[in-house]
């Protein structure tokens, strides 16, 4: 089968070798997608390989050598770093000799057992099964990357809680199905978007956490491992082989039960998700005609000069329409595994899990740089302020004049101004008001209405001053 | 707008109201769904109300004599409990006034100062906006939609364990890419099942302990709160408001930060997930040609007799196919929550999450009956064992016999087995053998390659009674 | 299985019977989706036994009175038209009873060989399969609810181009990327948006008008209609079948083939998404900030009567958030078929479709209204075009003057406007222009850079007229 | 923004520039992928922007001397040959680029202009703004790459239909709901496989053909080209653009109304769920207790050589669970279209559609291999068929036989055989039967009820003959 991909790469317009995505068509991710490309993912394979030698060898099953000897080779530790040897391996004959057993791992242990000293030779992937070792390189791939997803978050986090302490008592309009409702603070905003990056991190963190190795054999029983080296080692073998790779011990095999896979997707939707709704209030906030946020490094254009493009909030926003549907497929298919391995269900996470993680970084990458950017036209937010001539707190006014000159007498002012009349006017003018001693002035200036806004905030605040 | 909604229900062939979905076209959920038909959904935004009202009264600032009131009118009390009154409530008009705002809390709350005595109708939806009740309401109806889904998985659970633990050593063949490939036991299938089920409860418990009320005004700021009892009381409301009603206090406004939604639409794709596996397993298995389990109440056909349909797994099924959309809509609407309350990704929760806990307590419900229910045909468990003559050990042969005769001649003999040759007999007549002790039919019972079978199913039913 | 359905429906609240879902949480769909009804598909389901047994009458297989007694006693014809007699199916009874066999055909037909007279009897559902009757009445189902989105498109569209042709000329900012780009007229966005409609409906009316009846038996293979009348009948019996239900012919059994499915929700998913695509312009344009349109019932708020909700843009954009999640299930499910009849694939198609063919319906219902009382503020509109103080034209300037003074000194000027410069003024002031006879009022009026929207809005209204 | 990623992308493992896919996660793609590389999409870019500066040659606006400059220097004609000059363009530098303006036709632009003879420069991206072009490369790009799909998905429904042919008459069981139900043929099955095929084959081609080129400038008016050549060349522009590229001339500017995109997705949702519906059959056919098909070049296992693993239906199983959620996200970003150009919906379809276009690529090209090379086992396919004792005619029994002995009796020794006894011998016992004739043999014989199965095969042979 596809014995033509070799050749057919060859006239692959790159010149000689397949080259699908570099990033062309998803600059969310470019710059910040190193973390998930096939190579990294290739080396997540090879230790995975090298941390199982390395595994029996710490049992004494396999000598020490057999694991020295695969690790020189090819330059890869078991925890990811690189030396030279790794050039050995072929990615591109890999990834063209992975179609016809549908996964990468069966070429890729005759590649490696022809790479590593005799002695190794048979103690490369020693009992496993290709899911065993597709599934922990799986998670070490998604760990890395899903680190690096995190510290974006902690980082975004942080600016947002210092945005918010800055602007604590910045008063501005509050919208509710896009209207001017009351007025809020740009503190609480961001107070309330860091809460959305918070508890994000804090189930990305969890999800990662978990990952598991996969270490069970062809059918989940390790039996083969058992018949290796008896029972008891075979019990202690993925406990060592976790500890080795930093990745959690598994209840038991997981080769069909898949909660590690779309607990992490989960994490991931959710973090794509909290930024996405910072990317929408930035995007909305800095239309041409509300003005009140820019971001720091807004995409100009040479002929449409006016234009402060806030590039950073589209490509974010691209992201969270796009995950959700990601992180369904990992759903999907966790629902449609059956027997010890299925029959479609597994492949079809591996891309999926990929371009998620991908996106997240991208989106968390992109969103890092807004929200440390982030700029606050303050006299376009008092303008905005100042719109409706009052309304926007008119909740106040039925609040604290209804129960003086009946809901409405309210009602009707209210509805005058929205007409056009002079609020303050009509108020100021109101016989029922007399000698009631209400500051009219005071009671429209919305800064006198934002509640618990500031106290709000300073939970934020303090909770991060906490966690520290 | 609508104006017509009223006159057009009477037109309806069901008579004179309304009557949308009764589940003729969703069996999977049939006698499962009470806990989310719309009339429940109502009693929770009545004791979503009902609740701020009381929380007034215990804070002393509205009269004791208020809640009492209001609780005694509807016959809804804080906790759910319905009594005489809840008929006051014209549902079906409810529904049709719901859509001029776009929301029913805003009729709603007219129907209720109607109905109220004079004394409570001013402390009605005191303060409150119609976001504060509604998602309120949502999650106290997921809690409890949701709590029925996990006494089911529970039920599920022990179901499997106890199942696990009768099969622990029946020996059967596992299967990968939909072939036999080596053995495993009946025992640790059920095992994993349960995992999966075990760890969906996890997350449940943990999403509905989180399920928080929502109580922020109309900007989030708590202005109108403070505005009225002073910024202590203000303070202090949502927690005694959570009290009431048994939810968590928030973090503050989550109006548009919705983790509590998208987080128990994860929980729940989950757990249809991993009901939707073991299904998959059991629709697989019942197969005319594999006939290892059956239901135990299999679907019957008068004209075909010799079938038993699988019905209770096709159901399950159904919704694990139908389940990440709906968590993913929920997903999408996260990500584009804009402004204090969005233009359209609010709405776009409300059924979307009702429809998923439908789903679940439909695939949960129908499992609980699956899996008490599951037969195992032992039989055909031992005629498919012995179905590749003894190849599925062929693993184990490479194992023991690669070293003493070589990996090549292990593969020519099993080879020669594959093309229909009598393996025993190959190898009982394979001269490298002859001395060596090997007792030829010890090697290929597949009994005697499980593994560590047995203790993994240990590990789960230990760790279950050690819940106990 | 369920035994206790019915007891447990008498617990419900709603009194005595389930009552799931009349549209509580789903605003958008109230009032527009009796089409949809479960009432409405076991009339359908009716309807496809009542044919089939007429057109085995009209091929002189069964006596022409078994037919007419089937008619009589269900008040229910082949074309949906509702007489007395209707009332003897007791729905709730056939919803309790769809789960044991995980449809509800097969306990209809024993209700309708119980109703029709002794003659008839065993000519309901002669040689058919609940599959034939299933499928056959959600496309009846399918094809009158979505004639009804049909002509709601189509009115849409009318009122599209209506407004298209009234403001074709009437200037406005086109936005990119939040940022006001270049000039367009609200004629332009308007025909756009007919033009999305537009194709929506073509494409809707493609769909319904290839929807098919479902007439194959068990295997798809006819055998029983040949076993019951002969070859040349059972060839010609869902030929007869469809011509009395108005469906198309197939070209064979669809049973796993699941193309009228699919296409059938991508083109509501399409109708949807033209709508949100419009909800979006609207809601966004009724920002208070920018206010050039309003609906002509916008939602009001008694405590903040400011605000003029989009009430029907929200709900149309809550249903453009989730139809795309539904339109998907069906894909999902057409892609897992399996065997003659799958093992959950089919079930999940069921409700998915229904609520996909409900938010049509809501969508299309709403979105009627909103086009037919959308409101313009011309004033808004002027004062937005102006926000840029004539940089809305820079392109323009650029292609003008570019020329002249060369770009980088039109760079400079238009640099030293973005910093808030008056740009008429630097222009005036321009020693290169001196003497060009260039006019900067007509060169910097908006009016004057619509490039082709007049005729662009006029190949829409045109091709409407056209079409008449 | 991101000024590092030059710096990062030296970081990377591959050595000096970023690789993120070459395929290694997604063995369904691997050799069937190169029409999706980002080298076709840059050259898709190129050939967008030379056929523009061609279109204003052939409207004697450029001069020729333009379109020839700009032809020669990169190597790429408007048809998309590829001759010496590519390789000016660094596709590393443009990806990285790309991100600050949000996407790569603002860099790729500059690149153009330095690279072109002086007299071109200016005719580069003439009047065009950056959506005209990547909509334009995107619609060239998807329809190559859709022509290769259909490509194989006409050779696919030719080899179906001549399976079908030789197969027309093989007797096999049905099965619904997993269990068998009455007899079909192959032929019938493979037939039905073709219909799925042949459709999906016409939509995409009705697709592909009206893919249409953008062309209308910054705001969707055309205002630019009105500006740079006046009202009447500007009109003719799009159609001279079309043409020369060979894509549609759409109605007007599609900037926001994205019907090429939805359609195009769903063409391609919908030919990849055909194929996943036939990998649904194999695999599960395949199984180790059914047997009836093969993969012509299954995937081995060295360890387990009984195994034959279906991996071309694996892997076509794993784009059909994914496909659905790409094409659910081009429908969700068309429904949040807002503006002359969205916040991010756009940006989130280009990815999309790529990848959905290359699952299609990847499951076409290996469903071809698969359908070409199946095999029947047709012992298999018999000792199935007689699995059931008989029963699998039980439909036919009633049929035949209710009349005679009456129902019941016939539910009674169904019953009977559904329990173990002899059908045949309980049927030749039977007193009722004696004087009536009736083989019994022929009776119980499959083949013999197997309906119009032959006719239904013709069908579509002779479809497809017709074609010709």
């Amino acid at each position: 089968m596809h014995s033509d991909a070799a050749q057919d790469s060859r006239d692959s317009p790159e010149g000689s070798r397949i080259v699908i995505d570099t990033g062309l068509l998803s600059p969310v991710t470019v710059g910040h997608d190193h973390a998930v490309s096939d190579a990294v993912f290739a080396i997540a394979l090879i230790r995975a390989e090298l941390a199982l030698t390395q595994a029996w060898a710490e049992l004494d099953i396999a000598p020490e050598a057999a694991a020295i000897g695969f690790e020189q080779t090819f330059g890869v530790d078991a925890a990811g770093a690189l030396g030279a040897g790794f050039e050995r391996l072929d990615l591109a004959e890999l990834v063209e000799r992975s179609v016809a057993g549908g996964n990468p791992v069966i070429p890729l242990v005759g590649m490696l057992r022809a790479g590593v000293p005799e002695g190794a030779r048979e103690w490369v992937h020693r009992g496993a099964t290709s899911q065993d070792i597709l599934d922990t390189a799986l998670m070490l791939f998604a760990r890395d990357a899903g680190f690096e997803v995190l510290a974006h978050l902690v980082e975004i986090d942080e600016a947002l809680t210092a945005f918010a302490a800055e602007h604590r008592d910045q008063t501005a309009a509050a919208r509710t199905l896009t209207q001017h409702a009351v007025p809020t603070t740009l503190g609480l905003r961001a107070a309330n978007w860091a809460q959305g990056v918070d508890r994000a991190a804090l189930k990305l963190d969890e999800a990662l956490a978990q990952l598991p190795v996969q270490l069970a054999g062809a059918g989940g029983t390790l039996a083969s491992f058992v018949q290796i080296s008896g029972a008891a080692s075979a019990e202690a073998l993925p406990d060592v082989y976790a500890e080795i790779l930093g990745l959690a011990i598994p209840d038991g095999a997981w080769h069909t039960v898949r909660w590690p896979v779309t607990e992490l997707g989960e994490a991931l939707a959710q973090a794509i998700g909290a930024l996405g709704r910072i990317a929408a209030d930035v995007a909305t906030l800095s239309r041409t005609e509300i003005g009140e946020l820019a971001e720091g490094s807004g995409g100009g254009s040479s002929a449409m000069p006016q234009k402060r493009n806030p590039v950073g909030s589209v490509l974010i926003r691209s992201a969270a329409i796009r995950a959700p549907h990601l992180a369904a497929t990992l759903h999907a298919a966790a629902g449609l595994f059956v027997d010890e391995r299925p029959d479609g269900a597994w492949h079809a996470e591996w891309q999926t899990l990929r371009e998620l993680l991908r996106l997240a970084l991208g989106a968390a990458g992109n969103a890092a740089e807004l929200v440390s950017g982030l700029r606050v036209d303050s006299d376009a937010v008092e303008r905005n302020l100042a719109l409706t001539g009052g309304l926007i707190v008119a909740e106040r006014i039925s609040l604290v004049l209804g129960p003086i000159i009946g809901a409405e007498r309210v009602a009707e002012i209210v509805a005058a101004a929205g007409r056009g009349a002079d609020l303050a006017a009509l108020l100021r003018a109101e016989p029922g008001l007399e000698g009631t001693g209400i500051d009219i002035a005071d009671l429209l200036d919305p800064a006198g209405y934002t509640g618990l806004a500031g106290v709000l905030v300073d939970r934020v605040t303090n909770a991060r001053e906490a966690d520290e």
